[in-house]
């Protein structure tokens, strides 16, 4: 693998990494998740996929138990990226017979291509690009030179032979017989429709505008039908130093998000499209979001080109068109977790919108909102009141996990409340909060109120039976991080309604009126919050992970876990034993000292990294960035810097060798997250914005952008100098920078300040 | 169903009953257990088995996750009382076109039988037993009286066609395809050797010996040999009055059990076998254990047939042959539950043994003795110290459940160190406890002191993580019942080994050196013991059943379990919610206090009645019993009569409508305790025997016997007078009758109180 500040490269086409950098060279547009699977390939194994489209979920491929609906894995669908190539009647597969082949990802304009040289006679470019700008498109550009005369047969079609595989878990494995989840399709020059066999029964359109060019003069080729594909053929007789440049655009909609489906495949082939238009406004697009979103680094490593990796899949999956799909746990770059959204979309992605992409947070919680009817079932379904959101939620809002999971797994509920607090404090967007939010956080309280135990032989309220970050506990009593985020969610929802009811009157009636709500329900809700129960170690100044975690026996982690693999993958445990240990999956207590570091003292801060972190197998991608950020935070920028290195690179390195089933989402979050508030020691909190950076020897400064309160800040750190820059802002911004605290506003856009 | 009070007599053949009466008029011999199945159906349908052979297990129909091993089923053996019978031509299927038809099970002299007439032509009358004089043979008598001239084709088979079924729940199910475990056979005149697919390919030798007559007159018939069956065809032209009586005895052995099996399947066909004399020794047989174990009451209800019923299969599971076998859940009488042993050996049926048969219980904790060195690698695979019996214990000793029932059902451990001490006392067979007990009190010790964790915060022990009696916890912390057995086991361990130093000093020698002893180890199992952590309410006197049990929620248990349903097929909850509420799956706390009443004040005891009694599901047929025992206790005893008639009356009124995958043989010996220790009051405790009996109104009076201490003291109790005679004391037997204290020994045999 070779980097660039933009631009990742590798030359490695072994079967072994072929698929997992088909996940790694993806792009994406929140609408369509490309994986870099090779067009020209014809053995019609599509790696772990080809083209996703989010929330399209045919069938799964096995059955487990759920608490409603039945599995859904995120579809394959139709490969509208297909190329045939056929030099005098031999296959050109873009793998054999191929000198000086790459791949090259340049983020900068999410472009992801290929290059190499067919047995010194074809040279062979290929780019395709999500429209960022149009996100029902795909743009694809080839670029064949004869290196000697040749003749060339090339396709270039829509083709359906495309199928779905069987994840149990994410450990590689070899392609399984899967399910051509095709049920019927229409053939027909340059469109295919085809109708998935889901619940919904999708139909998806597809439909691709193609312009051949032989040396700059267009070739029409004929039409070209076959069982599976649809599309167009060209035969070409080529010279030594002739180009044929294939540009395409390929359109899909599909009746699920567009009743209107079909119409709009025919608007799309009606109207000649212009690649290189097309190109532009992509580009152009993802500038601007680069504007906002990038975080430079000055550096002599890799990573600055590391870190850009996390934020451009992130940028790349968000959804721009719509607020009922969210983020999967893979994102669109594999059917693993069936495109399903879990706390990961909360707690380790949504800040890194939140700051960079305020109007793709609010679609982010919006989602939300619009299954707060189906967490109502939920808790209902288990004799709850008020909203039980799923911890693996579908589009639709159902619970698509294993009853256990289900059932335990509470701390989502109040990961949603606290990030509904996040977005309205960092944005001012009380529309959101009178129209969306306040309603999530009433129900949610509701639900706490029935979840909680009270015990007249402690005092406290209790939740028992919960399954925290760490889920090498079938469940626990208390556990800290449930704890706190229930407690938080209680106080946001009395504060938020306490305010509304002045603030918002009609709209607090209205709510009052379709919930039910009386305000003496709020005293519950106080008492709640101020008596939960956590244990806490007075001696060690340490808050327990859950109520019996200190008093379980020591783990000799080097037994338990001898090489990098995790520890049920080892034979060295049974998921009973673990129980019994100290032994924490994945960062727990310390995660929630990331997101409320003003519950703790630093004291604390530091007992709870000092013990956790040994005690902890990392044995899930989402611990490396919470120990990243914290240690950071800590000024043990060392370790910081060291889980840095893991999370960064994860992916890109494959560290984990399990990028072949799909991309870490909440990983590149939490990166994010780790960099901005970690090093770059940014925290935003009750109207003020703080920076107290901590930054490796290997940067010499950073640079970064926080969309606050309708402004943008631009945070420049070079050495102990840190400039604060202000643009757009409409109300009086207080900052503290190393202590010194100052105001930015309208007039005073700019401060400086030394360490 | 009519009664006697010896006799249970059916006349329910209809499909649906006749299986579960297959297993109810089972008999047995520790060896066989041959179900009520009608030879002479030629179906092939075995109902949910013929014939099980104790240990001799198959490969199961599925397998699960266990620790070791892979599953396996009791087997189907070759059924060796099959019958074919036709008239004219047409098959008398011992169903179809019969009238008078009836079962009938004398439980004196363990004989089932059947009786019909077909079609006004043939009036039949079979009879088989399990003979208890000699293990390895079962007796078979049929009488045909023809009612009109007929021609009679008559076989008596070995037949190998049978074939195990396979149960995941203990509900009735229709029967599945099973799997023919024979694979491999050797036919010849009535001998079959057949091989059993089983990890051990156990070969079993099967033989008859025949004896038919007409009207008095010997017939010799011709051999018969088919692709499964071989054995003795008759062709018979009877007149109208003419019987035809066949006597026949089969036998068999296998190499799993007895190394020289085929020589002794020789010597039994060698033999010129004797009917009358092999029955009149079986009668013999069963009329010396009943002296012993009958418990008679003085009642005009069905009680006492009841009673009985549970006595006798109690009698008839228990293997006499060897100790290398014990009791399967399900005894003899069908597949479910693989034939393996649990607590229900130690804490249910065992007592029944100790007190009426206590060689029979030497041999039954002999058997754990043995899997001593299988529990020490279940430990040592769990990272635990000593030995961990398992919960689900194969006839080697291994762990043949699921991964969670093996690691949190450690009470089973104390169990084994229960019954040890219970067994010793009451016998005072020391011989056994220096040779075998001490041994197993030691590792087991070992194990608790591995299986505990010190809390600081409290300064107590806990036992973390357990499944106690009540399964519908995942795992709970410190389950009072678990906690209270290990401080017993090592109590006991204590006792026992400082007794033995001086005892008997080179077996304890030689106990220090195969086990490592070292004294000092007992310090800390006294620290353990005297420190468990067990939760207790001060002010309602209340013993928690775990650490949070009383901090739950209540339960509307008529919203649960609406109907007789177990609350999980009641699909009212999931199993996660079940853990959420103050709900006991059956009798656990209250199971407690009757193992070890001296542990607690009547105040206490009343208080757990109260508190778990309604709180109490009873999913189990294990909760019945213990409730009525203690409601008898604490002189409850219109609420311990209701009881009893659940418990007494289980089976044979099928009243779980599971019957038909076998008989509950826990609940049996629960059945013996709530009737003796209960409503009979008899309590053997630190060399007293104590008796303070409560009999429910209707009845006058009973009278039981009781082994203790070498002899057998029989308790009359009639009204308000209670006779105790002794025979066989060889040393003093302090009494204590409602409060009077007495002395019977080898000169006073005899002692009368009045209430």
């Amino acid at each position: 693998m070779q980097y660039t500040p933009w631009t990742i490269r590798s030359e490695d086409f072994t079967p072994e990494k072929r698929q997992s950098l088909g996940a790694l060279f993806l792009v994406s547009n929140g609408y369509f998740g490309v994986r870099g699977f090779v067009e020209e390939d014809p053995t019609g194994e599509m790696g772990n996929g080809c083209i996703f489209v989010a929330g399209v979920n045919g069938d799964g491929a096995d059955k487990r138990e759920i608490v409603e609906g039945k599995r859904r894995d995120l579809c394959n669908i139709t490969n509208v990226l297909r190329l045939r190539i056929a030099v005098d009647g031999e296959v050109v597969d873009g793998i054999a017979d191929t000198t000086d082949a790459y791949r090259l990802l340049d983020m900068k304009t999410a472009v992801s291509s290929r290059h190499y040289i067919w047995k010194n006679a074809l040279e062979v470019d290929t780019l395709r690009f999500a429209d960022m700008a149009n996100v029902h498109r795909i743009g694809q550009r080839t670029v064949l030179r004869a290196q000697k005369p040749l003749s060339l047969t090339f396709h270039a079609l829509l083709d359906s032979n495309v199928y779905n595989h069987n994840f149990e878990s994410c450990e590689p494995m070899p392609i399984q017989p899967g399910l051509n989840h095709i049920v019927s399709r229409t053939l027909g020059d340059n469109r295919l429709s085809t109708r998935l066999d889901d619940e919904d029964s999708t139909t998806l359109y597809a439909g691709q505008q193609l312009r051949l060019c032989l040396n700059g003069t267009p070739l029409n080729g004929v039409p070209y039908a076959d069982e599976m594909a649809t599309g167009r053929r060209f035969d070409v007789t080529m010279d030594a130093g002739d180009e044929l440049v294939l540009e395409k655009l390929a359109a899909v909609y599909t009746d699920k998000e567009c009743p209107d489906a079909a119409d709009l495949l025919d608007a799309f082939m009606s109207t000649p499209a212009d690649y290189a238009e097309a190109y532009a406004a992509h580009c152009a697009a993802w500038e601007a979001r680069w504007a906002i979103a990038d975080v430079q680094l000055d550096t002599e490593t890799d990573d600055q080109t590391a870190l850009r990796y996390n934020l451009f899949q992130l940028m790349g999956v968000c959804p721009m068109h719509t607020d009922r799909v969210s983020i999967g746990a893979r994102g669109l770059t594999g059917e693993m977790y069936e495109g399903c959204v879990f706390w990961d979309n909360e707690i380790f992605q949504l800040p890194f919108f939140v700051f960079t992409d305020p109007a793709a947070a609010r679609r982010l919680l919006a989602f939300r909102y619009h299954n707060l009817p189906a967490a109502k079932r939920l808790a209902a379904f288990h004799w709850f009141e008020g909203a039980m959101f799923p911890w693996e939620s579908c589009e639709k809002g159902r619970e698509q996990t294993a009853l256990d999971h289900a059932y335990y797994s509470i701390h989502i509920v109040g990961d949603i409340a606290y990030a509904i607090r996040q977005y309205v404090q960092a944005t001012g967007d009380l529309a959101f909060l009178w129209e969306k939010g306040a309603e999530i956080l009433l129900e949610t309280s509701r639900f706490w109120v029935s979840r909680v135990d009270y015990s007249k032989r402690d005092g406290h309220y209790h939740l028992f039976r919960v399954r925290g970050p760490n889920e090498y506990d079938h469940y626990v009593d208390d556990n800290a991080f449930t704890n706190y985020l229930a407690a938080e969610n209680l106080h946001i929802a009395v504060d938020t309604l306490t305010q509304m009811k002045t603030a918002a009157p009609e709209q607090y009636r209205a709510l009052c009126e379709k919930t039910g709500f009386q305000p003496s329900e709020m005293d519950k809700w106080n008492e709640i919050a101020g008596n939960l129960y956590v244990a806490y170690d007075e001696e060690l100044h340490l808050v327990g992970e859950d109520s019996t975690y200190m008093d379980r026996r020591p783990l000799d982690l080097k037994r338990a876990k001898p090489t990098a693999k995790r520890i049920l993958e080892s034979g060295t445990m049974t998921y009973q034993m673990m129980t019994f240990y100290q032994l924490t999956k994945q960062s727990d207590t310390v995660t929630l000292m990331c997101l409320l570091p003003e519950k703790f003292t630093e004291q604390e801060r530091i007992a709870a990294y000092d013990y956790y972190e040994p005690r902890t197998a990392h044995d899930s991608s989402l611990s490396y960035a919470p120990y990243a950020w914290m240690a950071a935070r800590l000024g043990k920028v060392e370790q910081a810097y060291d889980y840095f290195k893991i999370c960064a690179y994860l992916d890109i390195a494959d560290l984990k060798l399990n990028t072949i089933s799909g991309l870490h989402f909440a990983n590149f979050g939490g990166t994010w997250q780790a960099t901005v508030f970690g090093f770059g020691g940014a925290q935003y909190a009750e109207g003020v914005l703080r920076i107290d950076p901590h930054l490796p020897d290997t940067w010499n400064g950073m640079r970064y952008r926080l969309c606050v309160r309708g402004g943008i800040v631009s945070v420049d750190i070079s050495g102990d100098r840190i400039q604060l820059t202000a643009d757009g802002l409409t109300e009086d911004l207080p900052i503290c920078v190393g202590g010194q605290k100052a105001l930015l506003n309208s007039e005073l856009t700019t401060a400086e300040f030394r360490l």
